[in-house]
């Protein structure tokens, strides 16, 4: 799939649906109107009903029988119409005074608000103070419930987002060459999912060296030697969708300790995707891969997985904690790791999204450890 | 110089230099402890007291005669303490409870916070009702005149962040060919900070077209033709410090219109500049070059120009509205620019240091219209 290859009207469609659904959660909340904000990196809401997302600055969307949209800075606004099908977009350096005015106009009284747990101090007493007589309520949870299954649609786009994540995996097995440094990798890896149209879920992490046990930290001018663990996590953004996988190579033979641990994530790896299929607690497949790890003396460094989606890191569920089942349409990364000095850092992460009856690998990049020098 | 030639000590000295003041403007307003929150993208004054920026989620500083740091998430701790110079760091993927301990441990009553204009609801809550007694200052305003006036320190790093800019759009003119896509563009552009060890202030912004007048949007697969407006607004980051700057290409013998366009914006560029010096107020620039822009026919797109150093849009001052002077360290960008139908988007940006009697350009970079076919 070309990242076009999704149009406008099929995107017109999809957002028409999950604005339904935003209605419908709003109304089941006793609510007369939605209030929806975003920040920087906290978009994944308003982005979900919008398909937009500004460069910089705060986002506000009001949900009644209308849609209106704020942001901070004018600039973007003919693209945010035109991705979003919605004509009225607003914007000023300080956009809570156009919110509040627009909430005060709808008339609306209980207000159901996504985003209360990242809204500023002022934005929030700023709405109670210039709206007399409103109630503000979270509504948070049930609409978070919207974007756990995804969509095929959303399948579709996370696809494409992994082919590119794929790719960026590829590029970095290339340049695994003696004297390359940390910083030469993660460029070249870096400008590939702008080449498709897309951008970095983040900052590509490359960390070379069998000294430097860290599950992650920014690339350095460290140039790769003969023995080295070279640890490379990347993420492709496409259409707002990110991919998030890792990959690691060891450059020439692999010493006994790095082929032994290396042992211990594949083995942590397939325990965990055995574990995968509807029904299944969330934390079954965290801990199936965790006492792999554990039981093999290595320090659990961090959780198994997580959510992937509009978000990496914070996208529901946290495989460590979360008790709810998995169902069809969730998708998640596993990423078991080992960080041990004389080791270095291993990890391998994939995407995946969960089927009727087990699951399907969203990232297929060559998961060979030994790149020959 | 080069991204590394500032060591670790010298920026142990610069740190302990800006904490001293820092724990001055906590002093001066009558408060025990300063607690300073910072998020994703905005993270600047966590970053000034620290030169350190977690890849992702909240970051809170607590100072009094000592210094304890708390993020999101555990990663990224040994990069922290090394580049800080600051032992204390704690991590929990909800940081807020450590907060409110370490806040009530140090027993400070009266806490000057920096960043409460971004704190979000539940952690202010969470302060208030688990410290009995604790009152919240304000103390943006002091803090923040600490970062208007660059240190030499400072402007040495912006020097490096400019000279990294600079190459990414001398790479624009280069890649500025009949056939390439606005995405190929961006592409190539995005790798340069990266490969320096830094990174995209923004994501590059690369428009061509006569027929889509607009200041901002995200690269598209469009490919450049014959005739084309091709204006690139790219900025890198370098250890924290982040330039920000435009050039306009047109590919082949612009036509008339755009010429004439052209020369306004020179002329408004030019007026800007001729304006700069100590004692001049911001407004003054910013009104040198918009009236240029309005009295040749042109709406005015956007403000001339605002600060940068730690940030981009958000740095002070922004020229259309204060009225403060001008002083010798402070560094801001001017960025007059029209945008038309038939013309397409021009935009000529550089970024410059006050200085005793006038200014110095940061940027460079070739500012000839013309890209021969």
């Amino acid at each position: 799939m070309n990242p076009t290859a999704i149009g406008a009207d099929a995107w017109l469609d999809e957002l028409e649906r999950r604005r339904r659904l935003a209605r419908r959660v709003v109304a089941e909340a006793g609510c007369d109107a939605g209030l929806v904000f975003g920040t920087d990196r906290r978009g994944q809401s308003f982005r979900y009903l919008t398909n937009f997302e500004p460069v910089l600055g705060d986002m506000w969307l009001l949900l009644d029988d209308d849609i209106r949209c704020f942001l901070a800075f004018e600039w973007q606004t003919i693209e945010a119409q035109r991705l979003s099908g919605i004509s009225e977009w607003h914007a000023q350096f300080d956009p809570v005074p156009l919110v509040v005015e627009a909430v005060r106009e709808s008339a609306a009284r209980r207000v159901g608000v996504v985003g209360l747990e990242r809204m500023p101090v002022p934005a929030y007493e700023a709405l109670l103070r210039g709206v007399p007589g409103i109630e503000l309520v979270d509504i948070a949870e049930p609409f978070s419930r919207l974007r756990r299954r995804k969509s095929p649609f959303e399948v579709e786009l996370l696809r494409e987002a992994c082919r590119v994540t794929d790719a960026m995996l590829d590029a970095a097995r290339e340049h695994t060459r003696v004297g390359a440094t940390e910083h030469e990798i993660a460029a070249a890896l870096a400008a590939l999912p702008f080449a498709e149209g897309g951008e970095c879920a983040f900052e590509p992490s490359v960390i070379a060296g069998i000294d430097d046990p860290v599950p992650i930290r920014r690339p350095t001018e460290r140039a790769l030697a003969a023995g080295d663990s070279v640890m490379v996590d990347v993420g492709a953004t496409i259409q707002g969708y990110q991919g998030d996988a890792t990959r690691t190579f060891v450059l020439g033979f692999p010493g006994r300790a790095q082929l032994d641990a290396w042992d211990v994530v594949r083995r942590a790896y397939e325990a965990a995707l055995a574990s995968i299929r509807p029904g299944v607690p969330c934390r079954d497949v965290h801990r199936a891969a965790a006492v792999i790890i554990e039981n093999a003396g290595f320090q659990l460094g961090h959780r198994i997985g997580h959510g992937i989606g509009l978000a990496t890191s914070y996208e529901w569920p946290s495989l460590d904690s979360e008790e709810a089942p998995l169902e069809p349409g969730v998708t998640i990364c596993i990423e078991p790791g080992v960080y041990a000095p004389g080791i270095g850092n291993m990890k391998l992460e994939d995407d995946v999204v969960i089927t009727d009856d087990g699951y399907e690998l969203l990232t297929n990049s060559d998961r060979t450890l030994e790149v020959p020098l």
